[in-house]
């Protein structure tokens, strides 16, 4: 089942690496890496809604697209729907429930793709370009966290 | 003097983005970027020390790699060497001093240069270069660990 989940979301355990993370640790580093792609995903908002600065953009897009590619599949270890990173985790069981395999993998690889193309957008310093796509982006990362994550 | 560091540690504010943080949203934000980095060296160790997979250390090195070129300075706030993100800091009040100006910028590009060195050598597949280049990056990190924060 694990193997499966992390296989759907394109991800290869290699050298037992992800499989010595405790839970606590998977949670902490997801809660760190989703953190860092707010940050990031605020700065283009600030960019594409005020002053545009190519390098700004272009920087914050880095991170989103190279966390986006990262493998976070590997810390969405089963049984994480329980616990405590920096704070209690919001996932719900539900991203962990076979009939939701197809759905996952479906969200995984939509919010990887307009990942990758934001980073292309921001390159090309077309502000325009990147506010729609920056739209794209949030809706890909909205469409999990409808799912997948528990309101606050 | 806030423009002065962030100047020296390549950080140009744009569109009022950095500046409009609060000082506690700025430690919350740098806090995750680090664990985030934190979570990919502990890849790379792994890899370097145990069964080298090329695409994991590849991914792993590009998180680094873009985090190391984000604008992390921008999240230095001056002031936020006392105040709690996900947890209280432990950056040291040194690193806003005056006479530490010069230093902190040579600190801040060591590990952005190591850190791009270490996404070119991962890309090469290369398991005894990564594992040299992982332990310089290393280094880099821990320069300023020892200098600038206290222990925990």
């Amino acid at each position: 089942m694990k193997k499966y989940i992390l296989t759907l979301l394109g991800i290869t355990l290699a050298g037992g690496a992800a499989a010595q993370l405790k839970p606590e640790e998977a949670i902490k580093f997801r809660q760190s890496a989703y953190t860092t792609m707010a940050w990031n995903m605020h700065r283009i908002k600030d960019n594409v809604e005020g002053k545009y600065n190519k390098d700004e953009v272009i920087k914050a897009a880095n991170v989103i697209q190279s966390i986006a590619n990262s493998g976070l599949g590997s810390l969405y270890l089963p049984g994480t729907d329980k616990g405590k990173g920096w704070k209690e985790t919001r996932l719900k069981p539900e991203l962990f429930k076979a009939e939701n395999r197809e759905k996952v993998g479906k969200l995984a690889t939509n919010f990887s793709r307009e990942a990758n193309e934001m980073a292309k957008v921001a390159a090309t310093g077309d502000a325009a370009a990147a506010k729609t796509q920056f739209g794209k982006l949030g809706e890909t990362c909205k469409a999990c966290h409808d799912d997948f994550r528990t309101k606050e």
